[in-house]
């Protein structure tokens, strides 16, 4: 079995001078919250899927009884109006269980994005800051300074302590491995606690990138998410404040629901 | 040395019309019971072994003194009857101890078999409840709505919510991987505490397992050893209703006993 | 890097049925000493050096200063008289790491000794009782029935139950894989406590060995070192007897010794 | 993607019989801190960047926002005078993070040297004694009697027993493999406490360096570099002295400094 298996839906489109955009799951779930959430609202169409043996072993079952293997997926979304630039967008269950794994299946997306013209990759992730964050704020990492001061119109923050210890996994290697490819990148980073999935801090990335994209999506249900959160940390917070003890095994099961959003 | 060795025991047989039934150890050892059981009861013959660098590195050695390799291994059967489909059973001592042994002794399994005529795989697998289970049910995820309907003619229960987390390892990968090869499947998977080897669990699927594949299989030896399960368990609880503690180190000896049946 | 590299130190010589000896660090390192000391005694000639990315990154430094890289190596022997066989030793610094490291290197050096014509194999072993062995029996494994019952005669003992889980390592896999290439071998296990070297069980498989391939072989030098040991044991004990705890943080330093000898 | 990616930065430069210095991060960082001090000293100029799946898949992100991929570096430098010998300079993030990344990396760039005609090899390490070492001893290792005798000369030291388990890594492996590709080479090990980084230690081998390849180094910045160390270092031991613990959670932060230096 080749380490990396891409199977093209149907056929390849011809797309024009793509932009992919990456976001597999992480810290707060943020970029996998935001990719998915673009895929969604774009309504864009299924362009390959991705298995590989650098995945865990395992198959989802679907609510009708249906498995499918775990993947990553590719999806793309035409604009109208002749100059948009199509958008690529990077999604899945998992990144790449080893370290090896992940540099092999960067790669390999990277190559085939290459055959579909790509020259250019957002990557979406989220920040630890360690406490709850009111207002997440957008940091930013780039391929070189020309992009550095592109984004910061968009009100992204390069920070010179933040990321101290630079990116780990997909959202870093997708830039660093595009620049062996000659792709130009950036990473959005939306400042999340790290201790839930936070729609709130996709949301912030989002905001960002469609600006950038010059795309129109609708952050209704986005938002929605972000307060459901919202009320359950709330209530968690309450639980702890009233009982002095962490509420994981309270009547409430406000904690549990946690990891279910999203 | 090739990850995976596939070592035919004869010359390959012409089958018509193959299944693949799949049962490795896993989850009460329900798969791998069934699929032995099946193998003995069938008298099905030898096809192939298989051994593989991601197995552990380990020889068994008979009572007579004589080693064989860790290894899984291929046997069929043709039943009588112009119309009939032949059987191919896969099982043995381990699943690939690595995530990309998984997946790669997997695929390398289901390219054989291809090669063979299979088209359609049944895997057989335990279903952990975490509770003893009196009169375990059947459940089942499959390739596609046919398939889902198909089985739940013979009991099989697709419960929105089981197996929640997917399938982990090869009953879940055969299906996954198969479908890549342009398999359907199915996997039946047996109610088990989990916390020991669950014969009459294996008797469950394969009862459904002969029905649809109209085969012949007296249970008698099955029940056997259900019912000498059935009497270490009670066994064990007695000691430990007794004493107030696991019976893991009592001079019954019970608990040790679980291990080495089936 | 090739995963293995074999470096044959001078040219092949052409060998006269060659019977292959493994004997690598394991249980009581009793295969190791075994081979070692046969190597020595024998004055075998170094045959190739065997060199892998699956043993660790070190380098070994000796006493004047110079390096080289942990390997395993293998050795030859030519007995006088016209009717002997050659007789090639393995043993080295490690086995392999990794499983797939195991099973790799293994294929590899059983690949080559077949180009030297190897049709058989003895490897060599400790078997771990886990209490002190005073008469450590020599227990065996085999690849045939007719293997057993040849070592029957000299002693070896092939238990019903041991060993009751197979054989991990080296000494299994050489076996193993050696069925592979079509080749015959015995396993030999020296009973040892497990807990420290154990010279007096190497000499027991070892006088088993040199009787079955007709060496001569002087025991007066293992014979000593098996003496040594029993000494430092023996210190261990009256220290243990007196304090009435463990003597590794003891004054006396006899447990540290033990590591060292050998 | 290749296990190792080796992109040269400008056109391969014609090098004069050129002596490769390995210095990657290790014990105390004292290899890194001597190769990376050479390099700046020397504004010895790139020469290639290699990439590999087998270093942690990380990016980092520098004062601007901008990335750049985990990497080692090769720098080459040519002193002036027709018959000097050009150096080319080892740096980097990482080691490889498994053992067989360790190997094949320590290959690739040997095998890459190689066709720039290296055929000398040094190394340059720490080593831990474990207690603080006022005034640093180099210890050596070598591939041969004739470099060991050599190095004895500028006051490198070899020692019965040390280092008495070898040496791990890189710096042992740059020597073991180069004796596979026919490369000689010396290791020169900094003594130092192993508990923080020491510039004092890479100060100490890389002034026998220099003295041995005839270069020319002001040493004022280093030795700066360890002042601060022992300023640090004298502080940790004060408030140790006073409060009776560790000074890791103090207010004075002392411990926390002596990572980011060097």
């Amino acid at each position: 079995m080749d380490d990396v298996v891409i199977r093209v839906v149907d056929k390849l489109p011809t797309l024009r001078d793509p932009i992919l955009v990456e976001g597999l799951p992480g810290v707060g779930n943020v970029g996998k919250l935001a990719a998915d959430y673009l895929r969604d609202q774009l309504k864009a169409k299924p362009l390959a899927t991705i298995y590989s043996r650098f995945f865990p072993p395992q198959v989802y079952v679907n609510e009708e009884g249906i498995i499918r293997m775990v993947s990553n997926d590719l999806h793309f979304y035409r604009p109208s109006g002749s100059k948009a630039r199509d958008v690529v967008i990077l999604g899945g269950d998992y990144q790449g269980i080893s370290p090896e794994g992940q540099y092999e299946i960067t790669h390999r997306v990277l190559e085939f994005c290459r055959t579909l013209g790509v020259r250019e990759v957002f990557t979406l992730a989220g920040f630890a800051q360690g406490h709850v964050v009111e207002e997440p704020r957008v940091l930013g990492a780039a391929t070189s300074a020309e992009r550095v001061e592109a984004m910061k119109k968009y009100g992204v923050v390069f920070s010179r302590n933040d990321p101290g210890g630079g990116l780990i996994g997909a959202s870093g290697l997708f830039l660093g491995i595009g620049r062996l490819f000659g792709m130009e990148g950036v990473c959005l980073m939306g400042e999340t606690s790290g201790y839930f999935v936070d729609p709130r801090s996709a949301q912030a990335i989002l905001k960002v990138l469609v600006e950038v994209l010059n795309l129109q999506v609708d952050f209704t249900d986005l938002e929605s998410k972000a307060r459901e959160i919202d009320r359950i940390a709330q209530r968690i917070h309450d639980v702890e404040q009233h009982t002095g003890e962490p509420a994981s095994a309270g009547g409430s099961g406000a904690r549990d629901d946690l990891g279910y959003i999203g």
